[in-house]
């Protein structure tokens, strides 16, 4: 592995390298700071590490509070750290770690989320700090190495790191000598303000249209930090029987699909989100009739590599290379035969809605719960309690060619293993709308809501998608509200609306959403 | 005005030319129809109505049904006769008419609604259809004339015309001989499929990319009809008081937006749903201090005639003409100095995310009620009662530089004239997510929502948007569901889901929303 001494190729840069401990000179109370991380990786470490220890070994708790805005999410040995010392003012957008969601839903924490690709777009427009006429106090970024114009080669991920680096004041760069440099790995674009944007010329998802490196006044940065911290990245379960099926239902509908002449034999470019189904639909994938297949995601996960070694997918552009442990050894291990076929891009390309409607992409995501006409949830449980966010899961419905959302039907309540439908008359919120999906799916089956009206969406769903301890209830509840709304001529989506959240009270009071009747 | 031999300048096609009472031999019950048409203009008006008077005529109401795939909405004349003698069963999207209304809410039509750019893609890639094969029957084209080659020359709007021209096994083409051609002022770019598709070079408003002409095979056409009955189009009332406030917070936001350097002096391309605010606004414009202004929009009203002769409106583009009787004098009286700035396109390039995004379009548009944490619903009143349908305005709202809904902040119930707030705790449905929308504005003022966290949102839309009579009631739903959510951990975005329509409950009951209290 490359030294530091050897990563810094603009030589000039070397007497700004310190320790972590160094730079908390460059931290006040209040700063707006712009963040490289996805998905934990390539985000920074040693640095807000070293910048905890200040603040617990000086007992700064509230006293130096941050406004965090970073690609997504980071590792949780940073976000809960930074979190449980009350560092954390304004998170934006996407976090996992249990410290910083409970913060963001106690009150301590000011969460903002948006669609990845708007959210990035906005940071370089300006909006979210305009107090301070946009940009940001000080930016981190993790980084393999830096050129020798001062330009910046970045590592596992890119994220909004392009955004950061252009908008930010001053840079912290770290720079992880514990891994390889991914030079070579990126397509980097900065993102222009109207009306000066030029069109994103990818027709292909191996196409490339930007540079390697990121611009970046080397005046700009104040610390080059060494890291040998490697990135948390994600570890995957094993798929379960659930997933499995329900990686089934969507295999042999894309096979239908070919046969109608709707998709061609390679698919279109697949995305799917994080998660055990998404796994388990790669996996059934490696095993599967289609070859040549492309992938336009935001993240690729270990069984991504599983899937090159079968020799059925061609090429992966991404935004992070979300790897386990295990995951990122295998990638090192076999670097030119992975890595001559991934791009990564910054997230505002890659979950942008001019390539992902020019290519066609297959959007596979899961929400918390949708409801019998096809709106879906994937950020707030009842409406008010924050899981992760909503990262680019409406980039990528909104603008499939095919927009797939894929749930268990039911999970376990404490008392009942099939306690909470995931399917129900109303959800609680809305983040992607009736207007957005094609295709809903469970492991009761899959439902094609592709030129249905609402009352016939709502008939597909409950038949093909609702689990049997809840199918007679939803029954019900369409039926009466579809009577009423004859009647009363407000018939076209009908609802018993305010009887529409009566299986979410049931739960809460009873442990179970299975209503005895919706009286 | 050009006769129709004239306009037929394809000669071997003028044997096809016949009566509209000729074509009733080429409907059959039950066929997938795709018609041209949007916003009132450029629909088929003597086929369809010479088919409602032979069904009427025979007595075969209820046995000659038709599935109607149209841009949007078609004139009262047109829709209502067919609603009214059961000739509608599917019918997407967009609609206006009283009879038409009234079936979708009593369940005798099937009305479907999507994102328009999504819904012209979507008749392309044959996903509505798809029982048949994808395309139609048959298609109905209102246009100016047939070139030398068959090409169709197109009036005056486009919506999905090209969509329709390109997948009908057979068209009628009425051609409209009361009208001057509208020849020259389309930009013609025909949907393709994935992975075949091609970037739309758009970076102007006023780039061309396209051909004047809708290709077309002339052996599908089966016949040509004249007609001389004018477009509907759509008439203005005065904008009213309530508008002019609301215009005034909008316009003083855009000098403000100018001044901290986050819009250009000539502002950006400026979208404007229908109806009195937009008409405000752009009245305002008239007035204004901007000039060298683009329009990048889906309709085209009556005020933007004197947007063009205050000198301050540079170009516009459109997919349709939606002027009054006496717009559409005005334009063809000056036909030349209006057409040489404007420009039509299909809906599928007008509302494509691709180059609203590109160029930084700012959006606005009326919603039926926003709630608290800035949700919007455009299309079902109580989640039920369809009113028109979502238009373009998701198309516009997730896509644009500025996101803008606007609307009076209540409106009269039978017993009381602020008896509906139409800000609301909880949205009761939503058409667009608190991701997509920037700014909230009511004759109360306007909310600049841009990277808050949806508590700050809340207590920023009920201080400004909020009538007085209102804003005790929700600021007590508010301080109530946050001391409620922090102390159980599950107050990122505080609700009490259980109570939150009881105000949609105490209008039903009451005639007013304005209930003592959320006990």
């Amino acid at each position: 592995m490359a030294g530091l001494a050897e990563r810094i190729r603009k030589k000039s840069l070397l007497p700004k390298v310190m320790q972590p401990e160094d730079t908390v000179q460059f931290f006040r109370d209040g700063m707006d700071l712009g963040w490289s991380g996805f998905t934990p990786v390539g985000y920074p470490k040693v640095v807000p590490l070293a910048l905890a220890d200040y603040v617990e070994k000086n007992n700064l708790q509230g006293k130096m509070r941050f406004n965090l805005f970073i690609g997504a999410s980071i590792g949780a040995e940073v976000e809960d750290r930074w979190a449980a010392l009350q560092m954390t003012d304004k998170r934006w957008p996407y976090q996992t770690g249990k410290v910083v969601q409970r913060q963001v839903n106690d009150g301590t924490v000011r969460m903002g989320d948006k669609h990845l690709s708007l959210y990035a777009q906005d940071l370089a427009y300006g909006f979210y700090t305009k107090q301070r006429g946009g940009g940001f106090d000080l930016g981190l970024i993790e980084a393999s190495g830096i050129t020798e114009d001062g330009s910046i080669i970045l590592a596992g991920s890119i994220g909004a790191a392009t955004e950061v680096i252009q908008h930010s004041d001053r840079l912290i760069v770290e720079i992880n000598t514990a891994i390889p440099s991914f030079e070579g790995i990126h397509d980097i674009v900065m993102t222009e303000k109207p009306p000066f944007k030029k069109p994103y010329l990818i027709s292909r998802v191996d196409d490339r249209i930007g540079s390697l490196y990121v611009p970046c006044d080397p005046d700009k940065i104040v610390a080059v930090v060494e890291s040998t911290m490697p990135d948390r990245g994600r570890a995957l379960s094993p798929p379960d029987e659930v997933s499995e099926e329900i990686a089934t239902y969507i295999l042999d509908f894309f096979q239908a699909e070919v046969k109608a002449g709707r998709l061609p034999k390679n698919l279109l470019p697949l995305q799917s989100g994080v998660g055990n189904i998404a796994n388990a639909v790669v996996g059934g994938m490696v095993k599967g009739p289609f070859s040549g297949v492309n992938v336009w995601t935001e993240v690729i996960q270990d069984t991504m590599l599983d899937f090159f070694d079968s020799g059925k997918l061609n090429f992966a552009s991404s935004t992070s290379l979300s790897l386990s442990e295990g995951g990122f050894q295998r990638l090192y291990a076999d670097w030119e035969k992975y890595t001559s076929r991934v791009v990564l891009r910054p997230m505002q390309i890659s979950n942008n809605p001019e390539p992902i409607r020019r290519l066609g992409v297959i959007a596979m995501n899961t929400p918390a719960e949708f409801d019998i006409y096809g709106h879906a949830n994937s950020t707030l449980i009842n409406g008010s309690r924050m899981i992760n966010g909503i990262g680019g899961s409406g980039d990528f419905l909104r603008n499939a060619y095919l927009s797939i959302m894929h749930t268990p039907s039911t999970r376990p309540s404490k008392s009942d293993p099939t306690g909470i439908s995931c399917v129900v008359p109303f959800a609680t919120h809305v983040d992607h709308t009736e207007h957005d999906l094609d295709i809903l799916v469970t492991e009761q089956g899959l439902a094609d809501l592709r030129g249905l009206c609402p009352r016939e969406r709502a008939r597909e769903i409950i038949a093909k998608c609702v689990h049997p301890d809840y199918r007679p209830i939803l029954t019900d509840y369409y039926e009466r509200a579809e009577r009423l709304g004859f009647e009363r001529g407000i018939g076209h989506e009908p609802h018993l609306l305010f009887k529409a959240f009566k299986m979410q009270e049931h739960l809460a009071e009873n442990g179970t959403m299975k209503i005895s009747d919706w009286n």
